[in-house]
Parts: C-alpha cells; sequence; structure tokens
C-alpha cells in the first residue's frame, strides 16, 4: 500500500476538488498531455495545474485548493498537472493500493489504514530530489498515528519522519511557512494555500488510484 | 564544501586510520579496482573494505574501526572499498573542498568549517538510496554545531537532519543499534564497532579528499 502526499499542493488539491464534486481527478505528467487529454473527454471537464507554482495558459484552474470549490467542480471530471505531486502519484502507481493523504484529510486516511497487514510506504513528493519538509512531516503524522494503534516495524526514512513530526508538528501552519516550498508559495502570493494545506481534518474522504484509465476517486466515504 | 558522513562503517574507520598513522586512504568504488590498485603501489600497502558488511578474500583488513590499529597502520597507505561510503566521497569528489566525517571527529571537524563562507552539503552515504539514520544523525549534529555559531541558512534536509538529532542524538549508541545498518551490523556480530562509531570526538583530526590521485589524506593537525 502506498500513500502519496504532495501537501504543497497537488494532493490537498486533489481532496479538496473531490470533496467539492468532482467524480474524479485523471493526474498527468506532461502539460500538452494534460491538455490533449481534457479535449479528449466527454461531459464536464476541468484542466487544472501549475508550473513553477504558478497557473497554466488556457487552463481553467491553478492549483490552489481555494479554487476548487462545488460551484466550480460539481460532477466534473478534473485534469491535473502539477510538478512534482502528479509525477509522485504515477511513481506509485505499481503498488497494489495507492492513497492520496495530505493535512486536510489525515484522519480518514489513518482510520482507512488502520490494521492494514501489507507493509505500508508513504511517498512523499520531492522537488529537484530533495524532500520536502512538509511531506516528510505528513509523513510522520501517520507514522505517528499508525505506531500509537499498534506495533510497527519502521525503517530509518520512518524514523527521521516521526522525528520532523516531533520538531515541526505542534504548528503545522508553521512548519509549512517554514518548509523551502512553503517559502517559494508565499514569495508568489499563496499565503491561502498554505492555510488550506495545513486545515487538519477539515475533509474525510479518503481518495484511491484507480487504473485503466488512471484516475483518482473517493472510496470513503463510498 | 562538501561533508561526506558514513558513520557505520566507512568515514569512522577512514578516521580511525588516519589517526593510526596510515599516510593516506585511497578509496575505490570496486573490488577488483582496489585490488589492482593495491598491488601497482609502492612502500607499505594496506587493502581494506568490506561487501555485505564481511571482510573480502585476500583483503588485509575489514572494515572494522578496531582493526586499524597503530602497530597495523604506521606509514601504511590504505586502499578502501565499501559498499556505499567509499562511493559517497567519490560521489562527492566534485566539490571544492570535500572533509570526512564522523563521531568520532565531529568537534574536529565543525570547528574547521567555523566561518567558512560557502554553502555546506553533508553527504550522507545511502543503502540502496534510502537515508540511513546514523548518518542523518551526524548531519543533525553538523547542522546543529554551526547554527549555533552564527546565523545559518538551512535548507528542508538540513532542518530534517536537525530534526533526527533533536529526536535521537541523546544516546548515539542507541541511535547507532536502533537504525537499519546498525541492526545488521548486531546481526553479524559486529557490536564492537557501533561502540567504536559512537566514540564522540575521540579523535581531533580532519581528513580531506585531494585529487590526482584521488585519496584522503589529514589536514588538521598539519
Amino acid at each position: 500500500v502506498a500513500v502519496v502526499g504532495d501537501v504543497l499542493r497537488a494532493t490537498t488539491t486533489i481532496v479538496t476538488a473531490l470533496a467539492a464534486g468532482c467524480r474524479a481527478v485523471l493526474p498527468c505528467a506532461e502539460v500538452e498531455e494534460a491538455r490533449a487529454l481534457a479535449r479528449s473527454l466527454p461531459g464536464k471537464v476541468l484542466l487544472g495545474g501549475e508550473r513553477g507554482g504558478r497557473p497554466l495558459p488556457g487552463f481553467d484552474l491553478g492549483n490552489s485548493p481555494g479554487e476548487y470549490t462545488p460551484a466550480v467542480c460539481r460532477d466534473a471530471t478534473l485534469v491535473l498537472t502539477t510538478s512534482n505531486g502528479t509525477r509522485a502519484l504515477l511513481h506509485a502507481s505499481s503498488a497494489e493500493a495507492v492513497l492520496v493523504a495530505a493535512f486536510v484529510n489525515l484522519r480518514a486516511v489513518c482510520e482507512h489504514l488502520r490494521g492494514e497487514a501489507r507493509p505500508v510506504h508513504v511517498l512523499c513528493a520531492a522537488e529537484a530530489g530533495q524532500p520536502a519538509l512538509e511531506d516528510v512531516l505528513l509523513a510522520g503524522a501517520l507514522v505517528q498515528a499508525l505506531d500509537a494503534d499498534g506495533p510497527t516495524q519502521l525503517d530509518d526514512s520512518a524514523r527521521l519522519a516521526l522525528a520532523c513530526f516531533g520538531m515541526y508538528g505542534h504548528d503545522l501552519e508553521a512548519a509549512l511557512r517554514l518548509g523551502g516550498g512553503g517559502a517559494r508559495l508565499l514569495a508568489l502570493g499563496y499565503d491561502e494555500d498554505i492555510r488550506a494545506a495545513a486545515g487538519l481534518d477539515r475533509f474525510t474522504l479518503v481518495p484511491e488510484v484507480r487504473r485503466d484509465p488512471l484516475r483518482v476517486v473517493t472510496i470513503t466515504p463510498k
């Protein structure tokens, strides 16, 4: 079981979009691929994403969770391409099950994973191959919650994530502002996105990646 | 400036070997390359290293710091090949300066770096691409010491290392036993190596990587 987190902002946006009524989110690695896919789909389609943090020409939406309102999202299929998060989702898609996590649905993901017998891999989206503070923090929160449920075997990465949560978990929003990704968003004026990403347990849904075609759908609540 | 750490065991062994009288350590990525290099060198040459944690056939020494005594090492050139550590040294060798660090010479490295104006990169040797607890712990100890000397700019990896040191730094030997690499060494019977690697500030020397030919030599004390 893989759990993918890209707190700033792809997985926060995906959870928000599904909560707002999107039927499915189709992650795309490349911008042109996303444009072509959106054109090819029937029904109500939204094209969203970013490069360098900024919205893309001709796209309906950027990558700010606040844009994904019920009025915009209801019954839509969202085609999403982001710098790191959608690639992390694609990278994880060979796992038996791939869940999408953010702070906004942390408790729901933890409850879904309770009693899971298979190894759980938490995949943090990386910026230029470097771990992002906010994603390791999310991983640490997951490890702490799963570890509290019963005996677990942790690898060194999980121990590092736990240490990160121990040091930075007492103030999520401050941690999200402190990290390199948060600082870049603040410089671009996306303060609101950081507040949204720090909205712990705002939603109770668990998204999962499905294949053929590759898409993210809500599995809990059914 | 790059600082390379592979606490269990390559950089601990390199510092120990230099302290015991080796004139230089020549890191090699491959076993056969190490054998050929050792054969080609004049004077007193030692061939050391491991694969899978164990000593190699025909080698003079394994990768246990305790083997590198003054009686064995005096005035010798050590050709060393290890699974991860020597590769990390080779990987770092494009930096302007490359220092070799372990807990056994932590304070000496920190004092050498005091006032360094260039960016300092701490390179942790990785096992199968995964960070090792003991190396991130060393990185955290370095970050904490440099940060205490004056204002520093940290990236997210440095913040994670700092969190690791905050959680696991109070008992080095326990942390070294807890990590995956330590557990593998314990299973092979190398308890003594873990105690040696946890021997904080046992030596006051700073090794640096020199080029043409690539070698590690003591730069402080001169």
